[in-house]
């Protein structure tokens, strides 16, 4: 059902295409196109876990600049469960988001929440971090889910282990993942054998591997050989330094087919989105926006600010004077430091807006960039004022939770 | 300087002004012309206690059909401070609020959450329930940080007694809070001597004397002697039953001056508002909306509702189909229940821009039916359909926090 790359250097009849490439780096400027509209890369992609960016209305969402989000089939599974889903008509009416919508496999949740955890060929079996039932997810299951909830961008289930794990298992959970990456393609093709190709949602690959660089090699070499749509790289920003990250991401990222779009899961910091655009890499989803505004922690062009300090107590400017969001627009810094002060919910809302909106600028800078060949000088602008202030707080990245 | 009754039957030159009067009940259709602009009522206001109505923006604020809001001069005295409330010119511009403003004086505040109180003739000292600093208020201090606030309703300080305290205390404490409202009014009159008229803020009194109906009676009789801008009716709504709260509003509702608005403080339960309003009270403030929202109580026609119910898991409706709010045009009952479930920050929000909007439909109702003389109807039916669920939660009101 699925092809390969057509005569126009397009994949999948057409929904991945790039338009302008980089010629000092490897930074791409594309177009994914999903059966809920077009989503411009290099892209971030907010995390609304259990069906809602945290705090945020879908308008606000889309008022930061995001056109695709991510939610987690694993929480969903679990609460509201797929009654509640299949009764409301899907995961799109649930949350009222019309935009496109990448649904994470759960692999990475059963990992890191699930308790009593046991990985078989035949799948994995958990009891819920909710409520201690036992429950079972499949390669096939977690595509059923994903059909029913009504993603645009589907995941495999992939064998997640941890990042000081043996050689044996790390090699065990490559090669289970690589099968069940099979076992998944071959349920989303019955599953999808029926749809005009416009309606078709996608189904991206996961390269694991770990920390190895030839295991990840042979990875990536193993999920480009397969008609997925595009390529993820898991088990990366799990807590390992940031410089095997990006040794990881330089022995990949040459070996991915340059056709499909790269997606680097749970990656979001700033910096890192920089500089993993600048090794092809095409979208990325990380809590971390969300998560740090939470703690009052909010991105500026000279580094992260904790808002709760008391140099903000009367700063009657906005948190980022460079900033076009709803929170700069309207509120002084000092307002925002006496919401998180009192722990009004109004505070983590208005740092949130902040937060995502300041992402998203980065990527539509990328964007303009990669289109008028300035990438790597926006880049080196960009780091140079950014990290200058955050060279001690590199070691922070938060895992996709 | 402020006048009393001028020929056209309106106070303090023309601030309030009365337009229609139901014939069945007491209840009456006005408007309250403040600095910024005017106030239609029987209004509610919903209260921003710490410079913030929960979780809500200010254009969310306004979109309930909410007027003017309330906010706590001790809590904002204790945070963010006068300091930063000067630096950044005023409450209206740090919480991003360009509508009238109605300040409590911190008087209830003081008695229920401060320590170490000492009231004394001079003003009341005690310590800061947030970082147990030592505090004064006094009459003059409480009328100066409300005008540095650059509030548009200003309280002055009462002694507030509880419910359960002796006669003499009872006693003491009405004739210092009468005693310490010729203060306020000397102060606030020094303060406002150079203001134009229209520039001018407004300042109310407080009738106390709590359950003792020859008390009320007297207090609101000094209080309507003085050249105040309306009249609050304090010391209700403090957890006593609720046929106590109406034998005081019977006992002191016809005691008050026609031509000044009335306020009820800290009541805002629908039920309550209806009759209140029947009583001839103009305005209300209350927690109740915001602060059930966030425990998933949430307001219907038919009574209140608990969203964490298992009745709501698959409700694909809105929670109350005759609402024209956000939450209820974008959202299913179904979803609601899930975002509770999941502790998520939205479903606070969306509850609170129901319930807001709820009582805010309320009073349009009665301020159309008044217009329209056809109060004491809708009354009947309101009460008919919303208490015949809600008998068993009527002492469930909250005090004003
Ligand atoms: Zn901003
Ligand atoms: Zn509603």
């Amino acid at each position: 059902l699925i092809e390969g790359i057509d005569e126009q250097g397009m994949n999948g009849k057409g929904r991945f295409r790039i338009i302008a490439r980089d010629m000092a780096t490897m930074a791409r400027r594309g177009v994914l196109h999903t059966r809920r509209g077009p989503v411009q890369t290099p892209a971030f992609m907010p995390v609304g876990t259990q069906a809602t960016v945290k705090s945020l209305t879908p308008e606000e969402v889309r008022a930061t600049g995001s056109e695709i989000v991510l939610a987690n089939t694993y929480h969903l599974f679990l609460r509201p469960g797929l009654e509640v889903l299949e009764t409301v008509g899907g995961l799109h009416a649930f949350m009222g988001w019309d935009g496109p919508i990448l649904t994470d496999s759960g692999g990475f949740q059963v990992y890191s929440l699930a308790q009593l955890r046991d990985v078989t060929e035949r799948g994995v079996r958990f009891r819920s971090h909710i409520d201690g039932s036992l429950r079972e997810l499949t390669p096939e299951i977690v595509i059923e889910l994903q059909m029913l909830f009504g993603s645009d961008v589907l995941m495999p289930l992939d064998d997640v282990v941890g990042f000081s794990e043996s050689d044996e298992r790390q090699q065990e959970a490559m090669a289970r993942t690589h099968r069940w990456l099979q076992r998944s393609l071959h349920r989303f093709q019955e599953l999808t054998a029926a749809f005009a190709e416009e309606k078709r949602p996608l189904l991206f690959g996961i390269v694991q591997g770990g920390f190895d660089p030839s295991r990840r090699v042979e990875s990536a070499h193993f999920v480009a050989s397969l008609p997925v749509d595009g390529l993820a790289i898991g088990g990366l920003s799990v807590g390992e330094p940031k410089d095997l990250l990006y040794a990881m991401l330089d022995a990949t990222a040459g070996e991915l087919p340059d056709d499909r779009p790269r997606y680097l899961m749970g990656v979001g910091a700033p910096d890192d989105l920089w500089r993993a655009v600048a090794y092809g890499i095409d979208l990325f989803d990380c809590v971390l926006p969300t998560r740090l505004a939470r703690h009052g922690a909010l991105f500026t062009p000279t580094g992260r600010v904790d808002i709760t300090g008391a140099r903000f107590r009367l700063h009657t400017s906005p948190v980022d004077e460079t900033c076009d969001c709803y929170t700069c627009r309207r509120f002084s810094a000092a307002y925002l430091h006496h919401l998180f002060r009192a722990r009004e919910l109004l505070g983590y809302r208005l740092a949130t807006i902040h937060n995502v909106r300041f992402l998203q600028r980065q990527m539509e800078t990328m964007r303009r960039a990669i289109e008028e060949g300035t990438f790597a000088a926006h880049m080196e602008r960009f780091l140079s004022s950014y990290e200058a202030s955050t060279a001690l707080t590199s070691s922070d990245r938060l895992v996709n939770g």
